[in-house]
């Protein structure tokens, strides 16, 4: 049978990374065999697209750049990495995937959605999560959360209102795909997060054992 | 008056990057500004582009991949690049444009046309070079003219049989497109190829003075 695939969403500091861990341990108490994973990233190529992205340059990076270099690491990762586990019935849990391309590259930053489909459409698929756990926290907790750390990325940096677009964004999925997308309240503490995900987890695996 | 845009296409060791210099010349004794650049390539982000499309890996590099990061170093190059010398007057000529991608990536790799065509549309659009010399030679020649170099990438290393692909690619576009495809013969000498460039350009310019 083939393996689940799980993507975290969410705004900066909203604690992706974090939950990472929660759902790891319960990957091992229920003995399912697992891949952790990031985008942009994931291989080593990837990886490589992924400082591109990232590192501060003095060049103005242009919107369709950014967007075809995220593209570009993901399609490396889906072919490379999570294709061939997802065949061999591992689970694989992606830290970001194709819902921040449509909110960072298009909502946020007004990149052309018709063009964003396509690519979508070409480079991902039917290969889109079988579930997305998205941690929905205001923009200032986010931000405060992430501010002490020493390096800040080309993302990361930009304006407040950047990141509200961001936000809105994520909900906007959400509520167009709640069958998908499960809203995580991560304002709340570390153990009430850690229990909201473990309860989607419970659920998901409970729907997904029917499947064949 | 905008600046013309003319690429300079073919295989390996067909003799662009030594018809650069031909027409460097010509443009300097007829007083024109110039831009010299190549692709991928062209500016800081997109020449870190190309090292990661040229760069030999041990990853197998998926087609997709390398289709989408010439395309985002494309979108940079003219965004930053081609399309602010072509509206200042300066004339723009490029090592490799569009006509290349077709051929690696589309006829040689076996790339989806289809997808080819809508990223053109996209990132391209009307940037198409105003004219396009074609350097034909064939396959041994050229690999015979470039094997002594140190320096052997990802693309030069394919077989005889991908080559010949690239140099049947360029044929079939410069005939459906003969009006801005040029063809070059350059088996011949080197001063037999300048002598054929700068009839093109005499006549290019000579066509193009027309134009307000
Ligand atoms: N629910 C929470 N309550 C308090 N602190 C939290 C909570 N979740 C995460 N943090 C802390 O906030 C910081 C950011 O969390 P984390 O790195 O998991 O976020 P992230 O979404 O991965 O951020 P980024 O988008 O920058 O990768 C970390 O120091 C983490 O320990
Ligand atoms: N017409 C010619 N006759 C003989 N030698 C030539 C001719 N044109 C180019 N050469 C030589 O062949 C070699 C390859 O030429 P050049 O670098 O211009 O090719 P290129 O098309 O730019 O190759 P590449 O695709 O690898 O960039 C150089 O050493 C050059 O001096
Ligand atoms: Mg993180
Ligand atoms: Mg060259």
């Amino acid at each position: 049978m083939k393996g689940k695939f799980i993507s975290l969403e969410g705004g900066e500091g909203s604690g992706k990374t974090t939950a990472i861990h929660f759902i790891q341990q319960w990957l091992e108490s229920n003995n399912i065999p697992y891949l952790m994973t990031r985008e942009p990233g994931g291989t080593p190529l990837a990886e490589e697209i992924r400082q591109l992205v990232l590192s501060e340059r003095n060049e103005t990076v242009n919107d369709v750049t950014e967007l075809l270099l995220v593209f570009a690491a993901r399609a490396q990762h889906l072919a490379e990495k999570i294709q061939p586990a997802l065949e061999e019935g591992t689970w694989v849990i992606s830290d970001r995937f194709l819902d921040s391309t449509y909110v960072y590259q298009g909502k946020a930053r007004g990149g052309n959605v018709e063009f964003l489909d396509q690519l979508a459409d070409w480079v991902v698929g039917s290969n889109n999560p079988d579930a997305t756990l998205l941690l929905d926290v205001p923009v200032e907790l986010g931000l405060e959360r992430v501010v002490q750390r020493q390096h800040q990325d080309r993302l990361d940096k930009e304006s407040i209102e950047f990141h509200q677009k961001v936000r809105e964004g994520f909900l906007e999925r959400a509520s167009a795909d709640p069958q998908r997308i499960k809203i995580i309240n991560a304002s709340l503490s570390l153990d009430a997060v850690k229990v909201q995900i473990e309860k989607q987890l419970i659920a998901l695996n409970h729907a997904w054992s029917g499947d064949v």
